[in-house]
């Protein structure tokens, strides 16, 4: 087994990986080492798979959408199936093999990440633009997957607290805190495996531009108690749909407003204020007032965010709503927003992709309740559609605004 | 895309998934519902692929060695590869399939656990046989990853520490400690997710078999910070051959004796002592004294374990060497093993599997040492080979006799 290290390199090179990137391994299938992927230095990136036998491969990216997000492989004389793509700009990635018809990860490549029911393959091409969610040689905050008991979802349930660098040797700190809430189909882990949170906190907070806080990253489905395998109840009560596409674009919320399906019942928002925030007070050393709380979601998540504080309008200083708006307006509605005026939130904030049609419009509609009612608010409009690419960037940008 | 769920289902059943494993999902390709893996009542398991175009389909299962481990499937004449195994013990395993050639994880399973740097896909049979590490609605513990200065090793390096159930709540309450040291090519998440420690811990501990105890699970690797994808530094910087091969057993040891390679300089353990305890015991509430500190570790771990044990004897009362031995004893070492023994460490626990040809032999040279020399030693050898079957059930058994 170790022989294989000392092999002539017929295919790929044996530079240092990027920091964070998968190293490449060998594959024995014709005693050869092959890469995948490799990164070339203009950021171009060349995919490859051996399988001589297969009549078609396509590389299937979840950067692209429709028919040109497969793109077609080439075989050469050996057997060894490549294509290579861009340069493309600095980003993490995941993508797949279709190999005549049947969709696999990189085999040659061991980062996998996992979005609802779907693994993709890793690819971070990293430099200035990922550097935001790059780990880094700074101080790191230490991530807890901690139990709570829930009374009112009458379930024990699993949350992640980050809590920032120094919190265990400055004893007598206290620390603001963000609920950090997912997206349908998503769990308490999403928010770092895929939104990479507690990377992007501990940098924030070691340049300064964000304040040590505590950042709590529940999990947004009232029926669960945990990510799938590592509940009692199995992955089968989360109470929603077990059937999804392999290729199902990212967290795509059942519905747009967030206030239909079982996920959407209330019952979540209820927990969070009944029995997430009093555990969080009662276990850390915690600021607990209104003006040292902040709340953020995405798509499912800003659907929460919105009701939690509508219904609770003492609560959060700090509103954040990541792709997500308001699909129907009525009165009920707009009187719960002149409520939560009245009450002066510090901040609210909205942010959409211009290419997102899932709450583009949902989410102007909420803009211009905001502007209405004299809320001070910030709308970030960016390019982009419903994604994780987003999501990071504007946790990115909300957190620097908080508790100043 | 919820359409789906009110497909008629032709291919598989949709009974309730056990606990814990995977919950079917639906296969777009052919527009049936298509479950893999099936568990029958009687704990058979039927694995199915969609492959119309594929000329060969192997199921390749990680719980058998050479040409038994790789079975042939059978394709119907719509394509869908199938082939019922067992009735199967009940455990937890790994599988992958390959497809005329290329070994590819299991589409319809989103369970996947990553051993070194293979990853395969998860099937748990649950039963009685897994019970201990199943998670259940028994009180859990906190699991946190905790980052910390190593001057020794001149890194930050992560650890994963469990604190019991009730650590939060009793907050006057201190606690024993056992680290607990993973194999080679693992990193501090092995013991979490191929161990399923934490589950082990809290039902021990629920059952009143083991005390409530802190657990930690550092990176044996001297020069890894974190695990891969985690760190500044990249996997390629783990100071391990990067190469393996697919089909690799779990974690074999790159040399029996654990004293060779980079792995095995000593380094990692004079950073256990002088960084990761001191941390530990300036951090949590911990018991401080020889008495209330155990270390237990695997293969490469119980290398570890004895070189610390040995060169620092007045530490740990309570030592566990799991699947590890001495490949040559030489006069040094035997002075060693009599002034650990004039320390009179409470429990020397060894095991290992009687198919372990790994590390059967240099267990026995380990155990006649201990015999000649008079410790209170415990020897556990079980069925089986070099695997995390049994690192479970030795953690299991080593736990409850800790700290009594």
């Amino acid at each position: 087994m170790m022989m294989l290290f000392f092999l002539p390199k017929i295919y790929g090179q044996d530079t240092p990986a990027r920091p964070n990137q998968a190293a490449p391994r060998a594959n024995l299938q014709n005693r050869q080492r092959i890469f995948s992927p490799e990164i070339l230095p203009d950021d171009k990136v060349i995919f490859r798979l051996y399988a001589p036998k297969a009549d078609s491969v396509k590389l299937v990216c979840d950067w692209m959408q429709g028919a040109e997000s497969r793109i077609t492989m080439v075989k050469n004389d050996s057997g060894l199936w490549s294509v290579t793509l861009g340069p493309l700009p600095q980003e993490v990635y995941g993508y797949t093999f279709n190999i005549d018809g049947v969709t696999v990860l990189d085999p040659l490549n061991p980062l996998i990440k996992r979005d609802v029911r779907n693994n993709t393959s890793i690819l971070l091409i990293s430099g200035n633009e990922t550097d935001y969610y790059t780990p880094k040689e700074v101080p790191h905050g230490t991530l807890a997957k901690v139990w709570y008991n829930s009374p009112t979802l009458n379930l024990t349930r699993r949350m992640y607290v980050y809590t920032p660098a120094g919190y265990e040797d400055n004893k007598k700190a206290k620390y603001p805190v963000l609920y950090l809430l997912h997206g349908s189909g998503g769990d308490e882990d999403a928010w770092t495996q895929l939104g990479r949170a507690p990377t992007i906190m501990d940098n924030l907070i070691a340049l300064g531009k964000a304040k040590p806080m505590i950042v709590v990253m529940t999990n947004g489905n009232p029926t669960q108690e945990a990510e799938m395998g590592c509940a009692p109840l199995s992955a089968s009560q989360s109470g929603r749909p077990l059937a999804t596409t392999v290729s199902a674009p990212a967290a795509v919320p059942v519905a747009d407003g967030g206030r239909s399906g079982n996920q959407n019942n209330g019952r979540f928002e209820e927990s969070l204020v009944k029995d997430v925030i009093p555990y969080i007070e009662s276990h850390y050393r915690v600021l607990k007032d209104k003006n040292n709380r902040a709340i953020a979601g995405l798509s499912m998540g800003g659907g929460h965010t919105q009701n939690v504080t509508l219904k609770y309008p003492d609560m959060f200083a700090y509103i954040g709503v990541f792709s997500m708006g308001i699909r129907t307006m009525n009165d009920d509605l707009d009187n719960q927003f002149k409520v939560l005026k009245s009450k002066n939130p510090r901040l609210y904030y909205v942010a959409v992709g211009k290419t997102d049609n899932l709450t583009f419009n949902s989410s102007q509609t909420l803009v211009a309740v905001l502007k209405k009612d004299g809320f001070n608010y910030i709308y970030n409009e960016t390019s982009g559609w419903h994604s994780w690419s987003n999501w990071r960037i504007y946790l990115s940008d909300f957190a620097p605004r908080l508790f100043k």
